[in-house]
């Protein structure tokens, strides 16, 4: 695998060379005012790409699944009710996470490359007189199929119910790369990592809470220490963290949050759609189709693509990688075999993408599959031309 | 505050610049073989170093906080009983964990500046005739006051009980610093993270599991996913983790071992002891005391050094970094301000530790203590060139 | 210009970032042993690259400008008889600099685009009964128009001449990424520089002297200090330079040298020779000609490319910059605005290379050329795909 | 050899992990304007540091050396005369670089240790009623004696002579950590590298040459091609250079600029006058001399030691990098193993400084001199605490 290459996994995205280097500065004291100019201009930041002006942000050394961990056990008791669809492998993992804390998981399964139901949601929700469903989770962006998913909808539901259930948003690939709207949605807890949208190594969970959220923290009962908003919270006020920071992670998520507003976030996510746009297109020309069932749940930040019936999708991935030293992502659980995923988020051009593109029909040529070589890179060419 | 100079906390230490390029390295597809070229020698290697055949060493994206949870929450029920002594600030934070968690903590209070009480133990495992004590807490070396404690001394007290209690070790600021045996202590978890000993920057949690504990996570009912060790070797066991991993850090860790593998694991403990003792001959000439009431507690890694009453040691912190940029590390909670600490460990040359006592002794001349300049440098020098 | 896309002028090329690293290490003193560690390795793996047992290896701080300069000042004198052809700009180049240094120059002029030609050069040699002429000068690929030439013919015609001239070839753009055979063509001197198939910065003029240029090195008068390879001798016998030596520069040659002896010599030319082939193929499908004239002068590392009457194919480079962040060269001295290059050596995948099509396509499509998206990218892909 | 420890050479100095990571950039395309941007604040910059308003600056992929034959090649013809005293083993390789090139050097022999003679240099030239001296050299700073001489008194020996030679100033190891003020003094063309002030690596000669300078570009008859200032001139004025410019050094030279215009050039003089203030205190501390035989001649830059009769000070130098890592400079020349050096120029702090005197001592009294441990560094720290 050359590390020459752009990775087009969907997520850990490629890194620019100026954030890793902020990432791995020299040893700091973190106790010193020196962090402090790197915490809050971090927390600021994140909370604008959210678009909310009120959320706690809080950042763990961890990832996504810590940040899941950390909405679940902040803000609920055992036994309590949550409202769930299961329509990937993320949402799969995050239900599986609530049942392993004691909770009560109403499943509302969705075929894979289906958006989240907002309409069953809403029956359910109405159905739910007693308001025993605390929580309602979202996948905004499920990594696994590529499928986007509206939560302005899930809030609508809520709201035509009258629900007082919170709102928990897993935007882990969304968020940084697709539209966010926390406030406008009303999203209790907005789950993210550092890894996609803020093109940085794995290793910090990024969650906002709302202030409902960070009522409910006060009643929650589930046990924790390490993913504890108050401590947290206490450390804030204090420049630091409730154990030793990833100072350097913080240092590179700095500047991350300075490049996407210089760029602008509007023109981060033109350029997400883009790219993504010239990709679908490629996937059209080669005859393919996509995971996602339909435009509106299209991703802009991964798409899944289905390989023909008794083609066994992860070896493009495997040829891609052994041949042409590329990465693409495997297809996950339902439906692993039967697609392969192209990543495109993160510090993306369109000239890295051609290139992820080309290979991809590379492999497929060389793998019997019936595309013709240069009609995907062709059509996304085309598109890429306009510059959008 | 100069990048230029070295750091004086006791951890993160300072980190070679070979440990952060490699920890800096591109982004790689972290499902692919490469990973576990990565993932495999690392573990081995963390064996190694925590001397043991057969521990089960697990890594988290994380920090020593989450070690410890992961340590309790893999192991204990609700209600479980266990034994703690509190002589410092991570052995008393170690403790507020347990009572989060539901356990049941029969707290040993000890002076800060004194080691574990072996014997005390002894007696306690001894009453417990229904071992009601499921598990004994251990702090190797308490980094709040440089103090090391006994750990095989524990382990003959719960042989002497015959107690079948667990022994669960804090090695966070000895592990690959100091000398540690798990497998001749017979410690069933080990706790430790990336930024001490390991010479990399905070982001790891890093746990070796005795045959005993992996038994004890079979029977837990105590909730967790993140820090779930079944989850986590069942990824290893595919060249994985349940979640994405810390790349870097990882790659980062494997050089990091590499070199002390090189140096040689006794040889890195000798340096230590040699620019320890080195520290505290420095001490001695100034006229002050340690916070570490006698010889056999004396850690090699970090020296609390107690000022004169009436003097806030924090000052020194302070004018050290503001003055002379330079970063050591101040007292913690019943310390604070009664001493200052300086760290000594990680990558250090003699070199380096006497820029560390020249300027601690500038800033004491500067705040007005009756140190004399050059002393402790001088009493260090001497030592040093004997290059024990 | 995205710091993401890969660079296809032809040179500097594309630095592997470990390479950038070893470059820019930290200080060391350049008088203790240590240097000497990189130093010789450097001579040896630069006389193996030029294929010859016994040949000078001089290296100094300086580009392939330097390095004619080091081979005329050092070997001849005032008023010496110099055969030269000018095919190009840097053949044009270097008998300027003859000119300069009080050189009198035979020049053969040859037609941009075709390579040194050999039968005219041994008609003159034949005809120089005095033996005059006391250098053969030899362009082995010249960059601007992305002509290889024959060197070994050129050593034939001295044979059928029976004349003593000394043989001195720039091989800056062609050494390290094509076939360079010292002994066997018995060059005398052998010019190259750091930024070319080294993938290292501009800043090292590096050239072999043969024993009979060092015999000459004996007489001749021209001044010179910093080029003088007896002072630079000198140095070497002692692990040094005769003034500060660029150690991070000759750092990174040890890793490129030892990156191309892993990768294999061989390997390393079939690879840039499989991935040009790419490009011409691609410039064949998009009705594009070449300025080199006939195959067996086609270069590996770059191809200047031939624009239709009145077009300025300047305007390509322009816009590949600003539209798509991608960097061609343009055309120079009298091909200037007719052709634009692509630059392909260096460390190069198919993949990158793939993008550098995509986007020369792009943007000629932009600029009204008569050019399908994706046929050069599928002209690529299909010779790729055999992986020669 | 530990690269934890910082250097004592007298250049190239410590390069801050900021510059190294400027000059380490990526590749990018020399031609495009994205190269001017660096170019002309690089010369600017320059400029302002050479306390000049007019001069051109011209920098060269070379060294000092190189910077050197810049000045004689493109001012003078052969058999020039030039006045010139050797003083030390840079003055001594300038005047020899004269004779290589044809030049008629009046050499003032003047003690090592010793300044620049004014005095006699104003009777020679007032005995040059021909004016047959076209240019007198003056090293500013004997890097090997560790002398500063009086520059402005060279001016007024010139003045008081009415000569029109030219002044030509060797400011290799003064400009940038030294006041140097090229039109007051009435420097003609000044000369320096990357490697010291500039706090880079070895790779670039920086000259500055003043409109007289300039004007004898235009009949110097000296031949040159690399070197040339016209050449370059052009190439700028193209925002490029002649051949292939050293983009990363020139960007890292730009960051270099911005931090001292960022210290602030009189703040980064009296730092450096601080550190070697401290330095001079702890040498006689020591009980040892310099060998700069004066106030007036100590430089800021580099302090050379002389050692008692009988011992050879090249085995300090020895002993410090065998066995403390730790690298000092060795004498040169005529006082080679008379003195040791300490080099304190670049990006140096106190603390550095007393790490570099703390290892001195230890190794002197590892070598049997009498020799206090601590003596010199509590000299140094009592200056330092004062912060002047």
């Amino acid at each position: 695998m050359s590390f020459q290459n752009p990775v087009f996994i969907p997520g850990p995205t490629n890194m620019p060379e100026a954030i890793r280097q902020a990432c791995y500065m020299p040893t700091i004291d973190h106790r010193s005012p020196m962090f402090g100019k790197i915490l809050h201009p971090v927390l600021d930041g994140v909370r604008r790409v959210l678009k909310s002006k009120t959320a706690k942000i809080f950042i763990f050394p961890s990832t996504g699944t810590g940040g899941w961990e950390t909405a679940l056990s902040n803000c609920l008791n055992a036994g309590d009710k949550v409202l769930a669809a299961r329509n990937g492998m993320f949402s799969h993992r995050w239900i599986d996470m609530c049942l392993r804390h004691g909770l009560d998981v109403q499943v509302v399964e969705t075929p894979w490359g289906h958006g989240l139901p907002a309409a069953e949601y809403e029956d359910i929700l109405k159905a739910d007189k007693n308001h025993d469903i605390k929580v309602v989770l979202a996948t905004h962006n499920e990594t696994a199929t590529g499928v986007k998913s509206d939560i302005a909808a899930v809030r609508k539901a809520l709201e035509a119910a009258n629900h007082p259930a919170m709102l928990f948003v897993d935007g882990v690939s969304s968020i940084g790369s697709m539209d966010f709207r926390m406030d406008e949605w009303g999203v209790d807890v907005a789950v993210t990592g550092s890894q996609k949208g803020f093109m940085l190594p794995a290793g910090l969970a990024i969650v906002g809470f709302s202030d409902r959220a960070m009522q409910a923290t006060k009643t929650s009962t589930l046990p924790r220490t390490f993913f504890d908003v108050h401590d947290m919270q206490k450390g804030y006020d204090n420049n630091a963290f409730p154990y030793t920071p990833p100072v350097g992670l913080m240092n590179g998520l700095k500047l991350a949050l300075e490049m996407i507003e210089e760029e602008g976030l509007e023109n981060v996510f033109t350029r997400h759609r883009r790219i993504a746009t010239g990709v679908r297109l490629a996937v059209k020309a080669w005859g393919l189709e996509l995971c996602a069932v339909s435009p509106d749940v299209y991703s802009d930040t991964v798409s899944a693509i289905k390989t023909p019936d008794g083609f066994n999708a992860t070896d493009i991935v495997t040829r891609a990688a052994d041949k042409y030293g590329m990465a693409f992502g495997v297809g996950l659980g339902e439906v692993a075999g039967n697609v392969f995923r192209i990543g495109h988020l993160g510090m993306l051009t369109d000239a890295m993408m051609l290139s992820g593109l080309g290979v991809a029909e590379m492999v497929m040529v060389d793998l019997g599959l019936d595309v013709k070589l240069g009609s995907g890179v062709a059509a996304a060419q085309q598109f890429y031309r306009h510059g959008i």
